[in-house]
């Protein structure tokens, strides 16, 4: 067994010599669709595996399963359990990864499909959005030496009480990255529907740019502001145990992002604009300005769980203040009641919802080093006249809130001020 | 733990009281075809659960989840290895226990649903057609001692590879009657589409009646003569450990028929008339007639895993001899290729196929101590002009092969013959 969470600093432990390398291939639920994608899937793990390569594939379940289940459990019963979501869900990945293996074996290779809990996923017991634990390997590991080709359900695990488990949206990057880590392996690509990381949405700016590399916590910025590349926590992940990432497609042949540490990088200014639209902003009015506002307010949303983002305070008046902040759209509802109640109990004035936002960002290390680079993102934004409700910032990001239907049209003005001008 | 293979003698061990029985409910595909069944389902659960009683309730996949899946696997590789369809089936329970917990917790009861490997079914390593070798019950157990209705995904087990397994065609029953034995259930009911076990099928057979009980080895000869209410396996199970079982109807809530040791029962001449055309004839024509002929001959399909039902074995004729079986539909082309390399290696004459078979059964324990019971079968054929093309007996059956054309005749025929009169 080794557990993620160890050192990888041994790194040629087990497949690092020279004529083979551990290869980890994740494959999202597009590139499975149908008959089709599946084989185009299994072409591209046996090309890999014919090189003489170790591979261990990741396999999220197939297109609109899990929305054909979740379908299912919402006509019988939409306040079902946790546990027993996960239960459904995790049916769709042993779908994918039976006929994954299936193709595999029609190529004529060796191969061997593994669900969450055969792979050794131990998960925290959080339901639908389990925290991968540890993997333990030796399943996994005793299939390759049998050189078998090995297909691992991505998005699920099992927690201490034998219980499956689900990681939430994205889980499969992170069940990728996790086995790559608790195996040093030599590369993990995720094959997705787009050709690696962009400059910008490349189906809205004509001109987008595919970057080559982009560090970690770049792709950080552009995972959590709402890129949809990658999942947030697998890039997390790999910056942690260093583990490179190659972003590619399942549909080309073309090469795709790598992620990596930025040191060796050239350090672009920016290396992308993203965004956003699953947000709305809640805005409380008129609390009282006493101390341990902001605590008592903040600590309602996050005893349910609810992850705030942009938050921004107004100076106090007539010994009041308003407090906006926004919230992921599916948390609005639950966000907007905690804070009736929280407006009720200590004589606030009102709750205000709006969810016509959308969050647009800048993201690039070169922020660090060079000034007016916010500057530059405002200006673009009033040359399209484009009003700004939210700003944001972090050392490699800029966000910005607007209103939502400005949205393309402020991503398209911000690209052009950075790129065009290059 | 308590394994299967146990003395049954303990019990009233762990819920034998007076005011609480354990009860195992078995249901099929089409008892939770839809969200409107599932509830169904439910309800009938929470029924016996609200008396006070320990539920487990074992579910098949639902409807026609097993026939999609198999299509989706047949599009990608007919040849799959059978480890990768049985990690593609075990899907389907998955779905439907997950759905049948959603539904009980709607109603407001305390539920959980287990899949094979949770609920320790350890099985044989023969995919698709495993064995139970022994349930681990602890978890179950554990389970039902905090209160909670256990929903167990019947059809599928865990092998010592720690490999998803399934029982292959009517397992669900297995599985139930495994659970009742191991855990020594007061009662196993399995609920179907039909209100029982009736003296021939009640579709089209107008006046067949319904038993209020019937004996083991009755049910064993109806389940084997194609009555397909009750896996055979499941009965065999359910003699070896005396658990007495409810075929009953998910539909209706009428009582159904008791399966249980024949012993105090009213032996009735007979219980049933089966009619069963997953059948077909090979004839082996012209093969000498030497020693150890049909021992070679019917090893070549044993070792294929071919079970051979009637056999018949005409005299020698100018030193050759013919030798006519039936074997189920699907084995039909293995079996015949296997005799046309036989008939060729041995010098024989030719092999001839017969599909058009059907295979008509009486069943009844009071056969036994009554003379005449196959002449007045075979007199009720005479009376319809049907002719009769092989006879196999045994203590409480009597089987005739007729061409399939004639099956539905011939059943009510011999139905009204042993029914009517009496």
């Amino acid at each position: 067994m080794i557990a993620v969470f160890e050192s990888a600093a041994n790194k040629q432990k087990i497949y690092g010599g020279e004529n083979m390398s551990l290869i980890v291939q994740k494959f999202g639920g597009s590139s499975v669709a149908n008959a089709e994608r599946v084989f185009n899937v299994a072409r591209i793990v046996t090309d890999t595996y014919k090189k003489g390569n170790k591979v261990v594939v990741v396999v999220s379940a197939q297109g609109d399963t899990t929305d054909d289940l979740i379908d299912k459990a919402n006509e019988i019963n939409p306040n079902a359990s946790k546990r027993e979501k996960d239960m459904l869900l995790a049916a769709g990945e042993q779908i994918s990864i039976s006929l994954l293996a299936m193709a595999i074996e029609k190529l004529g290779y060796p191969v061997v499909s593994l669900l969450g809990w055969q792979a050794g996923f131990q998960t925290s017991s959080a339901y639908t959005s389990a925290r991968i634990k540890r993997v333990k390997t030796d399943r996994i590991e005793k299939e390759l030496d049998k050189n078998n080709i090995v297909v691992v359900a991505g998005f699920q695990g099992v927690n201490r009480y034998e219980d499956v488990t689900t990681l939430g949206r994205g889980g499969s990057d992170t069940s990728a990255v996790a086995i790559a880590a608790a195996m040093h392996a030599d590369l993990c690509q995720i094959y997705t529907d787009v050709e690696g990381v962009y400059t910008a949405d490349p189906r809205k700016v004509s001109n987008a740019a595919k970057l080559k590399t982009i560090s970690y916590d770049e792709m950080l910025e552009l995972a959590t502001l709402g890129a949809q590349v990658l999942n947030n926590r697998s890039v997390e992940m790999a910056k942690k145990y260093n583990i490179e990432l190659e972003v590619l497609s399942s549909l080309t042949n073309a090469p795709g992002t790598i992620v990596k540490e930025a040191t060796k990088m050239e350090k672009m200014l920016i290396s992308g604009v993203a965004k956003d639209t699953n947000v709305a902003r809640i805005s409380v009015v008129g609390v009282p300005d006493v101390p341990g506002l902001a605590f008592k307010m903040f600590s309602k949303l996050s005893s349910k769980g609810i992850n705030v983002d942009i938050i921004l305070q107004s100076i106090g008046r007539d010994g009041t203040k308003d407090i906006s902040f926004t919230v992921a759209k599916e948390n609005v509802k639950e966000a907007a009641a905690a804070m009736e109640e929280y407006v009720d109990a200590v004589g606030g004035k009102s709750v205000l919802v709006d969810e016509n936002v959308a969050k647009i960002s800048i993201v690039g290390a070169g922020m660090e080093s060079h000034a007016g680079v916010a500057t530059k993102m405002f200006e673009a934004l009033y040359d399209a006249q484009i009003n700004i409700r939210m700003i944001s910032t972090s050392e490699i990001k800029v966000s910005v809130l607007i209103d939502e239907k400005n949205a393309d049209a402020a991503v398209s003005a911000i690209h052009s001020k950075f790129f065009d001008e290059n």
